[in-house]
C-alpha cells in the first residue's frame, strides 16, 4: 500500500497504540480521585502536560487537553468570541480555513457576530496589508490556519503575529493542526494566544489533542462541569489519550530532525514529475508551502474517478480536507486562490508522512500518467 | 487491591483495550476519505452505530457518538436550549444533578435562560407533582439524572417520561451514565428524547461516549465543522474509540444478565453490615436505588483521612463524584436530601462493577469497621 492521504488522517505509531493500551490497563483510575490509584493517574497526565508544553515551548499551564483538532478550534473561536463579546463582536479569518474554523465563523455571524474573511492571493496567503485594515475597535480575534490542509501553503503567521502585538486585547489563534513535525512554529515567538494540534495528524490516535492558551487569556468553556483542564473542558480526562499524545509528538518531533529533507525531496520530485504531465496543473504554488502536501488538478476528470483508479494500484490518495470530502462541488480553498471552477472540481491531493518514501513517489508517478492517459482517452 | 470507586471510573475489559489497539493498527484511515481504506473504516463505524443503536432500542441514525458523558450532557443541554430559543427560555432540572449537567444549567442562567432545579426529597427522588407545576408554556428541556452517582438514588425517569407525554413540543434529557448495565432503562417506552452515555463508565474507555438523539429532536451543535455525525458533532471519529464502546456495552449487558443480582446482594450487605456500626450513617436509601452505590457518612471523620487509611488497606472508594472531588465542603447531592452539613461533609462512597465479590465487601467491613474504631479513637 501507498498511502499519501496523511493531511487526512496518519497510521499510528506501534509505540503510541502500545503506550495507550498499558496505559489504559495498568492506571484507569480517575485522575480526581482522592485515592493513591487516582493520584498515580494525574501524576501520568501531569507529565504528558509538561512533555507537550515543552515540545511547544510553553508552560504547562497553558496545555489543555481536547478530543482533537475541530474541538481545538471551537473551543478556540467560539470560546474567544463568547468571553469578550462586551469588548466587541467583530472576528477575522480567512477564505481558506478548514471547515472546523470556517463554520465556527459562519456560526458566530448567525447569532450576530461580524466576521471578515480574508482573501488569499494566487500564491495561497493573505496580505498583512489587508489584514491591518480588517482590524477595527471591535475586533477580539484573529484567526489563522499555519499550513492549509488542501494545498500546503504556509501563512505568514509571524509576520500577523508581529502585526498583532500592537493590539494586545486581540486574541491570535494559530489552527497548527497540519504543521506539527512539518513546519516549526514559536508560539511565543510569533505572539500566539492559542494554538490548536491534533494527534492523529502526526501519528498519534484520533481522539486526541491539545489546546494552546497563553496565560492570561480567558475562554468561555464549550463544556461545563468538573474542574479539570483549568475549568476551560469538563470531563474526566483520557489519560491513555493524552500519554500516547505526547509519545506521538515526541516521536513525531525526533523523526522530523532528519527526516523533514526528505520530505521536501519527495514533494519536490513530485512537483516536478507531474508538472510535465499533460493535463495535470499543479495548485500548490512551488514557494511557501509544507513538505508533506502537493495539491493538482486532472483537467475533466472527475476526482472521485481517478482516485478509484488509483486505488486499483493500491496507492491512495484524497479529493480535499477528509472533513469535507463529501461535499460535492468545487473545493472553497482552491477558489478561494483564484483556481477556475473546472480545475477546482478536479484537485488532487497527495499528503506524505515521514513513513513515504522516494521509491513510492516514484511509482504513484508513474500510476498517475497511466491513469491520466487511460482517463482522458477513454473521456474523448 | 479492592476497587469499590468504579462510579469514578472502571477497569476497561482486556477484549476493550485489544480491539481499540487492533481497529487503531488496522483501519487507521479516516472514514470521511473517499477510497477504499476510508470505506472500510466507515464501515466499522457504521456497524458500531447498529449495535449501540440495538442495545439502545433505537434506529442507528439516532445515535452520535461523543468523548464522553461530560461532552453527551453539554451537546444535548446547551444544544436543545441554543436551538429552541425563540420557543422559550425555560429549563427544568434537578437539585441533585452531575456537575456536567448543573454547572451547565448555571452556565445557560448567565446568558438570559431561566432554570428550575427541582428539589429532591429524603429518598432522594424528585415529587411528580413539582415537576407538572414547574412546567410552563416557555419550557423547552427537562434533564433528569437517572441513577445518581453518588447516592445511586434511581429517578423516576419513565413516569416523568408520562407526564412530558402531554408536552411533545418539551424536550426530555436523560443522563443515563451510571446506569448502563446496572439499571435497564427503555428509551422508547419512557418517552426520551435524548440520553447521554460514557464508556468508561462500563468498562470501556476514557474519551469515549454516545448521545441519544431521537430522530426529529433539532440541536445546536457545539462543534461546528465537518458533516460527521448528522452535523451534530463535527470532527474526525475516533473509530477505534467508538468500536471498543460498542464491545464494551455489548460485554457489559451480556454479564448484566447474571450478576445485576450479585451487586444487589453486596450492596444489601454492605448496606446491613455498616449501618450497624456506631458513627456510621447510610445515606443511600433501602429502596428506589441501583444495585452498585452506596453512599454513607462517618461522623466526625475527614473523608479524605478515611479514604487515605482504607487505601492502606489496599481498598478503594471516594467521597463524591470524581468529577467534583476537589471541592471542599459538604455533598451538594446530599444537603439537597436534607442529610445534614456535618454528614454531608463526610460522606464515603462505595461503588462496584460485576467484578467485585462478596468476599471482597466482607474484608472491606472489616476495614471500614477498624478504621472507624481507630479515627474515632485518635479524635477523642
Amino acid at each position: 500500500m501507498i498511502y499519501f492521504d496523511n493531511s487526512a488522517t496518519t497510521r499510528p505509531y506501534e509505540e503510541v497504540v502500545q503506550t495507550f493500551a498499558s496505559v489504559s490497563r495498568q492506571f484507569f483510575a480517575n485522575p480526581s480521585s482522592l485515592h493513591s490509584k487516582g493520584g498515580e493517574a494525574e501524576r501520568l497526565l501531569n507529565k504528558a502536560r509538561q512533555n507537550i508544553a515543552s515540545y511547544l515551548g510553553a508552560e504547562p499551564s497553558e496545555v489543555i487537553f481536547t478530543s482533537g483538532g475541530t474541538e481545538g478550534n471551537n473551543i478556540a473561536i467560539k470560546g474567544t468570541a463568547l468571553a469578550h463579546k462586551e469588548r466587541g463582536m467583530h472576528l477575522i479569518t480567512t477564505m481558506a480555513e478548514h471547515a472546523s474554523v470556517y463554520e465556527t465563523f459562519h456560526y458566530l455571524e448567525t447569532i450576530g457576530y461580524s466576521v471578515t474573511y480574508l482573501p488569499v492571493y494566487p500564491n495561497g496567503q493573505i496580505s498583512l496589508e489587508d489584514l491591518e485594515k480588517s482590524i477595527t475597535n471591535q475586533t477580539t480575534l484573529v484567526s489563522i490556519l499555519h499550513v492549509n490542509n488542501e494545498t500546503g501553503v504556509i501563512q505568514p503567521v509571524e509576520d500577523i503575529g508581529k502585526i498583532l502585538a500592537a493590539h494586545p486585547k486581540i486574541v491570535y489563534h494559530v489552527d497548527h493542526v497540519q504543521g506539527v513535525g512539518k513546519v516549526p512554529l514559536g508560539l511565543k515567538g510569533a505572539n500566539i494566544d492559542l494554538c490548536t494540534i491534533s494527534g492523529h495528524k502526526f501519528h498519534g490516535l484520533k481522539g486526541t489533542g491539545a489546546l494552546f492558551v497563553r496565560n492570561g487569556i480567558t475562554l468561555s468553556p464549550l463544556f461545563t462541569g468538573g474542574e479539570q483542564e483549568g475549568r476551560v473542558r469538563a470531563g474526566t480526562e483520557n489519560v491513555a489519550g493524552i500519554v500516547s499524545l505526547a509519545k506521538a509528538m515526541r516521536m513525531t518531533l525526533d523523526e522530523a530532525k532528519e527526516k523533514r529533507e526528505m520530505l521536501q525531496e519527495i514533494q519536490a520530485y513530485l512537483m516536478d514529475a507531474l508538472s510535465s504531465v499533460e493535463g495535470i496543473k499543479i495548485n500548490t504554488p512551488v514557494n511557501g508551502t509544507a513538505p508533506h502536501i502537493l495539491n493538482f488538478s486532472v483537467e475533466g476528470i472527475k476526482p472521485e474517478v481517478f482516485i478509484h483508479t488509483l486505488e486499483e494500484k493500491d496507492i491512495f490518495v484524497s479529493t480535499r480536507s477528509a472533513c469535507s470530502s463529501k461535499k460535492a462541488g468545487p473545493s472553497r480553498v482552491l477558489l478561494s486562490m483564484g483556481v477556475n471552477e473546472s480545475l477546482a472540481s478536479s484537485a488532487i491531493r497527495i499528503s506524505l508522512s515521514f513513513d513515504n518514501t522516494i521509491n513510492e513517489a516514484e511509482m504513484a508517478v508513474n500510476a498517475i500518467k497511466s491513469a491520466v492517459k487511460n482517463l482522458r482517452e477513454v473521456m474523448r
